[in-house]
């Protein structure tokens, strides 16, 4: 990194987390079958099962983006619509990968505060969304984003009725957990809690923007689900032959809970951010801050300054900053960005 | 690996280059913007540049499948058809991705010896398929897997003829370079006269099977197909935000010779399997052996006592089985493999 | 029909023009080669070609929604994105068909009043839409429905204006002219005007709703687009062998002005039953009245009493119905229809 | 018809059946709610359930080629193979048709004589096919062309073979009956027992080459498959809002056994046809004629004499002529066109 930068861009710009590494180094030991039929494959399997208390299958998968459009095309028919909040990732930022993975699958936003799908509009849209009627994409999921992608978090008790809702009307509910211990670390409930215990039948495990590098997961709780995504991973590209290095890398990311104390570290960052920023006039967080991400008002003028100084962050309106903080985001970086928007905005 | 088994069932099965590992954590270094805008992205464009002598574009990908059939979606249209070896990856064993990621292109076997396209079928072909007609798919594409699915290797002239009948008709010419590396030790020839000075305008470069862990590649050597290729990529999900991790591992690669050096080992490996076969009555090379696989018609019978005896191999057929040589694999355990071969044809 | 109703739920529930089915009648004469190659769809693209006052390609097809979507597939590429207006029948009505068609094309709603699409929305989205950014679903067409699903007609101003922003980012301008007549009849100008002068470059010519019966037709004004066309109608199962049934059909229906003289019926019917509600207390037009549909609001009970005593229309709403007139409703329809809203509100 | 040519291209060149272009003009009267819900299309339900002796479903579909794609489609997975002849019409002139509306669906040629697929080489795919393994193509259906491409038919022993054969591995049977009504009259069973009796699921009915216009038809036997087309159908842009006169023309084509008087005056065609070239010697026939379909082997200057003297035929090679009957073809068409060959061949 540049020594003049400020790095808040995206919790992907961190660097990995040298246990990932290292359990990566470990399993380059001999020879190991392809495609997901090793002894680390088949233990990540039996780990996660343990860590989520319930038999699952878990996939790993080189990108986010990949886990979100391959569980929900494998979930959904062709003729298919997912709901989703209208900030969620598959709708903003994904190319439409969902369109594209699940063959028309369309994505309906539905709206919400902060980044989650209001449970009453999702009931209305439900009434309202033509089943059985040939002219209506059919709605077959339910997609939350866990955090949100406005930085908030969903309590296990709005999961749980979001995903009752959605169940009542034979929606598979999936969740995208780019942020998931991020969102766990917040509510301090168990993995269980935050998915099928709530309803989750099918979740996109985020590890890379944690301190992984190169895998995400699909970790599927229904097992009707499973059953063909092999198929659709594969002919989607999705399984590597050397399977053994990204499961290694999953294992390592939630073993000794290492999840949670990384994502502890860049939720704490963004805590300390939060409350210096709600000090500083002229400064107005738009969301709850509860997982690693802010969305911050302030004028044009000041947000120009501090992309002069050398502040790296993403701009979602002339008015309308994003800051991620990153699992090494350290306490003198958090101090140095308050400083220069107070300067900022005090000049 | 079990002390008890002989593994050649494929070179995915080999362990990771420790020069790859080592660079995979050396990038680990600070912070890096994701999604390839990153220095180790650009300087892998500029070192394959110079490898390959053009200038060129480079897009790790998770997988040679992803590499394969997102290189031919983004060469191609939706009503389009690639031709191929009956025995090329892309029609055999990769669930019809190409197809998937082309919306419906089709793939067209064209008959040849060893895994090759035959020229002569190749402009049969080209002169009865319907140019302009719509009943027709229309070809867009030829795909040379290099070297072969047979073992067996494409010379310069060769594919410089097949680039020429593609090119007459405006197909794009694709290698699949899945073991690029073995054919370009086994020819002797520099990157650049296997590739684009032949005609190749796109390249699936394989890292993984040769000492690589979890990234391949898409070369690009026409600059007007690399102008949507990202979109491709992105809505494929097949862009690591932590990009640096996967371009890290091909820069080694190609570095100091590297690939070079490892697949003149498992080449050499399969040549003294070869030329340890051809003196065992009984057993019967089908192809030449030019780069790391054999495959060898023997009797059932003798077929089963080597799976009983803990060879791990593949079989295509009752009496036809494929060994592969890892860049990793010994001399001692090609002479395991022949004593054994030898033992059970002589029972 | 059951003389106990009226009919008021679509023009699609109305009968063929007379001269259409003569004309489809005659069309049965000896032999005539297939797929479009016939004298009779040459003639109709010299017919169009006169009556649009451009050299124009015409592409008869079976339905309204495989027009829209192969138009719209044509035209884009499938990580592209179509703005349209959020009750546009593409996006409310036709089960993702553009997705399906484009492949992954992505359906994105622009707010506006009455069925059109705001500029000033329009103009907000292509300035945020993130060109070149592989995240973003990259915008490349923009859909007019012409009339409007909510009755409303597009001024040709207001078609230029729109063009015009469109075509300054690239996007290629698609007008859904499913009720195309109704709106040429309004607006009293030359089709020209209506499209290819005011920007339009491809049209979905409706035939169906107003006299025809089993073709509609892809027009197409701008000459790039019309390349490709006839091998995505192919693959889309869209190409009749016997095609001269389709164009004769097409051919009759604008021959003679018969187009504006049908449209000219339903949209009388329309303005004598907005007339009739307008002075109606307790039932209101949200739209202007403009073609042939009116969307009326009035109290649930009202709406159930109309049901109950055998008008046929569709409920958009718990108080809000559309009514639909055809080229074939007679003044005593709705009068009878006026006559059933009066009493039942009154009661 | 030019008076100086012999069309002996297509069936499709031929004109409508006069009973089917009355019923169409029938069919308007008043109104007719929309999109297959109509009287016509019920009564056509029942009228094809009588004749096919038990419970099926119908939907009328503008083309033969939508009919196979979506049969195929709705029955298939994206990842699933569809095996079929080589000279299957899905395989050689339909763009590709499955691909696209199966998402990916691959067309697996299978080995065959006359254009039927063999039972033995069937079951040789069938074993290795790789069932369960991901990265294989999954067989999800069988195509049979009946009358095949090349103008055999299947016994009613044979198609109950090969259907025997798919649903021992759950595969769907489908028949493409582009010239299903040549095919009955040839055989001289009922269509039951051409069809579900003999293991057939669905049916892809052709009406258009036999005296039809525009429309064709799905005939669905197996209820479990019918379920989902409905929505593949409406996002395939394939539903008529005046579905009224689609079904009107395929009542009347099965009404009075039209379809059979119509099928038996094409096939005698042949038949006489047929019966001359066996005459004229350095003529040959390379199929036998059990359709309304020839295939005729001649010396290239023979066949560019034909071609000059007017015959309109297709040539299938430099050697290879195609002639197809029509309903409407006259024995004095046939007679000159024997004639023409006859001259042409001794001269």
């Amino acid at each position: 990194m540049n020594l003049n930068t400020l790095e808040f861009r995206s919790d992907n710009c961190g660097s990995a987390a040298p246990e990932i590494i290292e359990a990566l180094v470990r399993a380059n030991q001999g020879c190991a079958v392809g495609y997901g039929a090793d002894a680390l494959t088949t233990e990540l399997n039996s780990k996660l099962s343990e860590v989520f208390e319930t038999k699952l299958r878990v996939f790993p998968i080189p990108t986010g983006t990949g886990a979100n459009a391959l569980a929900l095309a494998a979930t959904g028919t062709p003729f298919g619509a997912v709901y989703c909040s209208p900030e969620a990732h598959i709708n903003t930022s994904e190319c439409n990968a969902v369109g594209f993975f699940g063959s028309g699958l369309k994505v309906s936003p539905i709206e919400g505060t902060h980044g989650k799908v209001c449970p009453i509009f999702l009931e209305n849209n439900l009434n309202s969304a033509g089943f059985g009627q040939a002219h209506k994409s059919q709605p077959v999921a339910l997609n939350l984003v866990q955090a949100t992608d406005l930085g908030a978090v969903y309590s296990t008790d709005e999961i749980t009725h979001l995903s009752a809702l959605a169940h009542a009307r034979k929606l598979t509910v999936h969740m995208d957990g780019a942020r998931f211990a991020n969102a766990l670390a917040h509510l301090a409930c168990s993995p269980a809690e935050m998915t099928w215990k709530a309803g989750v039948d099918i979740l996109s495990l985020g590890v890379t923007k944690n301190g992984g590098l190169l895998s995400d997961a699909i970790v599927v709780f229904n097992p009707d689900i499973a059953n063909n995504i092999d198929f659709h991973l594969r002919r989607g590209g999705m399984i590597w032959s050397k399977m053994r290095f990204a499961s290694a890398q999953i294992l390592a990311y939630v073993e000794n809970d290492l999840w949670l104390r990384l994502a502890r570290q860049s939720n704490a960052a963004a805590q300390q951010l939060a409350q210096g920023i709600q000090l500083i006039p002229g400064a107005r967080l738009i969301a709850p801050v509860q997982a690693n991400e802010l969305f911050v008002e302030m004028s044009a003028t000041a947000l120009d300054r501090l992309a002069n100084q050398g502040v790296l962050f993403y701009r979602r309106g002339p008015e309308l900053a994003r800051f991620v903080c990153r699992w090494d985001t350290t306490t003198k970086e958090v101090e140095q960005l308050l400083t220069l928007i107070q300067t900022g905005l005090s000049t």
